[in-house]
């Protein structure tokens, strides 16, 4: 086996030809073995095995740098530059995480999950590089997917600028994560069909020089190509059309589907573990499928994600101009919803927690300044989110809560939730965004018949004394359980309070509260620092009431456990519990 | 005068060639007049006065939609849209803003003031119009200096994919308020110096018609050129040359200087008062240019608004490669700035606090992730900065100081801050961002010695008891003058604390004031929700010291007058004082 006497990319450097291409399958075998028990990002890494191999054949890392766009292509990398372990050994698969990551390697630079920043990320370190009279290459790689993103644009535009060396390997596989949205994936296309020859060229007219690879699976065509442009004085793309999935029929014929995967059987291709029952994905599918259909001017627009509002190839066809995907651009998104919105639509942006913050200027300039109501829905925003350093939910509250005009809301269960996105969509006073909970759906069947235009009223869903509990979105029901354990103990009943709010403070509430209670106890899901608990301790600031707020530490944590970080944040009913008693 | 009699698109419609020759002349001298007396937004306007007349003659607003990127080009069509009198009579310059605004006319559909936004916004509009199966064109005009940020550029290549009508005016005047930097604007060059005919074409590369009209300030070859696309089934580009500042010698000859303008004289072109003594721009400058020459990896970043940093012309050429402008482009300056630290260059991107939120992302997760020590100086961060509601620097406390790993620092002085960027640029620790305080420049002579990397740590300056005034850069000042007047008043001398760090709390120093103190005072240049003070509510939530926060509410005022502002929110001493002792 050749794979197992890598240890870094002077290994590579040692193979011939044919060695190369048996050290390929090799690694698209421990690839699909991984992905089958593991999970993973899976096309985006099997059409690159090829071009990874050839870029460490010719190129010198960590002198010559190499930076992976979302680093959904960096398990081949990562396969070449001694962390082939993580790859072969099942019991090794958690020492490497998902993403590049220069805690584990000299060859990683940056650690990288979101979209469209490798050129840009390389532009610098290629600056640094002048700036110090040093030399050496610096490679940013990225899909064409990626490339329609605010900051891959705004960094190709800019790389042209770059003195001496800069290369961009622009990985073309004529996908995003679903189909490509966008007038350049013409442009790519057709160079795809003119052999790189067509006249009109998206990167020459962004003043880089350009060089189209046609075998972007072929090991020594890729070698003889990047050979060409190591050292040039220049900046210059290489443009390479490769196969997403090649290897694996079932990810080759099905791209959308396994761009990322769970376990599943290699045989048949199928999940080994199926999700059972309704999520909040489907739900809002089904919910808005419907409403489109009474409502032509109803319109759901996701960037580049469409499954995470529940809209799967066959609910998009379904919805067909009343479905929008714009690509990965979440600053368009934001945009479009508020032109929409301006004009007399009735616009829903779906989108993670995670990337919802790459349009903050634009949710605030946009659609806030210009109060148009058009409604965002944030998915896993939540410390049952994505738990990778790069894709944390927990930062959408201090993100968003604070910017004016804006009304956020936290819904506690499939029914509230459902209720507020129909009054935000056919309300014309507000932009609204929707925090969805995390942690598994609740639906309770009951009957939302509050009037969400009155802003800020808050709901007091127990009257009691002595202690009032409010319990924001996904942790209403950790405030309800720690509110009955609580009376269980002391026998006297607390109040419990559903917001429903983020953006505001119930003053009434919360001064009527002052009569009979000495604690005010706020439960939020995210970071504590510019949240929702901070506003209850300063409209009590200047009263005899305490307030206890609970929620995240303000830290980047990386696959973290999330027990554990419950417990390391007091995010239990017994924990809430003894800080209770202790102010008690 | 026909401009007199332009009371609407209507009037303009009934002009023949000749006269709007001379009402093109009539507005330009209307808006130097208004120019020389009451400033404002100068080479843009002048620039696009023909191709305004001729919008407004082919097309019909407000039917037909005109968007105007930046608004810095809106003055003309405010003139032609029933706000005439604003532009001829000084008594009436003040009654419209100097942006685009719904509040104003119906012929403005959006409060506008980023850049970049004008194409997606845009798209909104014509998406709306098809949801809703009506018809009427959609016109986004931009400046090819706004082409360069992200989100003008996700929009251009979203834009291909809109059905029906669908317009993009490209204003070319060759500049951004700078030059222009980028390697598209090589591609623009080429087109205007092969009439368009280039077959390398960035707008044909991102899927769209094209049509180049070589004389852009000429209104009958520009009415022909609109008269061609207007009701056009397909999204069309219209790349019109222009002349930045035209029909004012100093301003054609000067395009960045006159760009915008205060007051000045007509006949010479000089401003007439004079900014006195230094201010935070050029003290910028100063050190940054010594720094620069004796070490070769410090560089200054601009995203287009150089002289914000201080970086005049000859600054920028006696920096050399150590000044990078990389255009309106900010994700990619954060992104850049974040490479630069990680290869060992020292990087320090100067920005105005309005625009430091278009590359939330970026800052988060392209440098905060990675702990890159790259620094970040705000600008203009203050109530008393700029107060059109689109430019607002009320936002930077909330926005950048929830994110985690950044350590955001608040200058009271010149002292302070010089000390704080210096020690900054040499450490490699950590991200640091610089808020610059609002109102006239302190200086004091004062030496600093304090060492920053002991982070939260505050101090204080004067230790006393019963009320502590924790007062946050620019307010520090008004915390010392509350503090004496409290001491006045009731003969008891108050603690004062200069806290520097806006990023965390010094719990020590906290925990230390509950012996002798019973009200703690915060104040804080900026909204109050997600801020510094709440964080101080927060700890002392679980205590029975009180909490006063002071800073400005949650809102987007616009045009606002600060006295007023400040009073508004009891950001006086006598209003801090009457509260606290309301409190004691």
């Amino acid at each position: 086996m050749y794979l197992e006497k890598i240890n870094g990319p002077e290994d590579v450097k040692k193979l011939t030809d044919d060695e190369m291409i048996k050290l390929a399958a090799e690694m698209r075998n421990a690839l699909l073995k991984r992905a089958s028990i593991h999970g993973g990002h899976f096309g985006p890494n099997f059409g690159m095995i090829e071009t990874t191999i050839a870029l460490h054949y010719v190129f010198d890392s960590p002198k010559d740098k190499i930076v992976y766009d979302v680093s959904h292509q960096t398990y081949p990398h990562k396969m070449l530059t001694g962390r082939k372990d993580a790859y072969l050994y099942e019991d090794k698969y958690d020492d490497v995480s998902g993403y590049s990551n220069p805690h584990e390697s000299e060859h990683d630079f940056f650690t990288i999950g979101h979209t469209s920043t490798s050129i840009s990320l390389a532009s610098g370190l290629a600056k640094a590089r002048n700036l110090k009279g040093e030399d050496g290459n610096v490679i940013a790689v990225i899909g064409d997917g990626s490339l329609s993103g605010g900051e891959a644009l705004e960094g190709l535009d800019y790389a042209a600028e770059l003195d001496g060396n800069f290369i961009i390997v622009v990985n073309d596989n004529d996908m995003s994560i679903a189909e490509n949205h966008g007038g350049m994936y013409k442009n790519l296309k057709k160079l795809r069909e003119t052999d790189g020859k067509a006249e009109c060229n998206l990167f020459k007219a962004m003043g880089l020089d350009y060089v189209y690879v046609k075998e972007g699976n072929n090991v020594r065509v890729l070698i003889d190509a990047f050979k060409k442009v190591k050292d040039s004085k220049k900046p210059v793309v290489v443009h390479i059309s490769t196969l997403k999935g090649k290897g694996y029929k079932p990810a080759e014929e099905h791209k959308e589907e396994w761009h990322y995967n769970g376990p599943f059987d290699i045989e048949t291709g199928k999940p080994l573990g199926e999700m059972e029952g309704e999520d909040y994905s489907g739900v809002t599918a089904d919910y808005l499928l419907k409403k489109m259909k009474q409502d032509k001017s109803v319109v759901a627009i996701t960037s580049a994600t469409p499954t995470v509002l529940g809209f799967t190839k066959d609910k998009r066809e379904e919805a067909g101009k009343q479905f929008m995907d714009v690509g990965i651009a979440e600053e368009t998104a934001a945009a479009i919803a508020s032109g929409i919105a301006v004009n007399g639509g009735k616009p829903v942006w779906g989108v993670y927690s995670t990337f919802v913050q790459r349009a903050y200027d634009q949710i605030s300039q946009d659609i806030c300044i210009n109060n148009s109501p058009a409604t965002i829905v944030t998915f896993a925003g939540s410390v049952y989110g994505m738990n990778d350093v790069t894709h944390l939910g927990l930062y959408d509250i201090p993100m968003l809560s604070n910017i004016p005009n804006l009304v956020y809301l936290a819904p506690t269960t499939k029914e509230e939730y459902l209720a507020m996105l129909d009054w935000s969509i056919e309300q014309t006073e507000h932009p609204v965004a929707i925090k969805l909970p995390g942690g598994e759906m609740v639906s309770d069947g009951k009957q939302i018949t509050k009037d969400f235009s009155v802003l800020n009223k808050y709901e007091m869903t127990q009257q009691g004394k002595k202690v009032a509990f409010i319990g924001l979105g996904t942790f209403y029901s950790l405030a309800v359980g720690a509110a009955a354990e609580l009376e269980k103990k002391t026998g006297v009943k607390p109040t419990v309070i559903n917001p429903y709010y983020i953006t505001g403070t119930d003053e009434q509430m919360l001064e009527e509260l002052k009569k009979e209670h000495d604690v005010i106890v706020t439960i939020e899901d995210g970071i504590l620092d510019g949240g929702f608990g901070e506003k209850i301790a300063r409209f009590y600031g200047d009263s005899a009431i305490k307030v206890l707020n609970f929620g995240l530490k303000k830290e980047f944590p990386d696959r973290y456990d999330v027990d554990e970080m419950l417990k390391k944040n007091h995010l239990t009913k017994e924990l809430i519990l003894t800080d209770i008693m202790n102010n008690l």
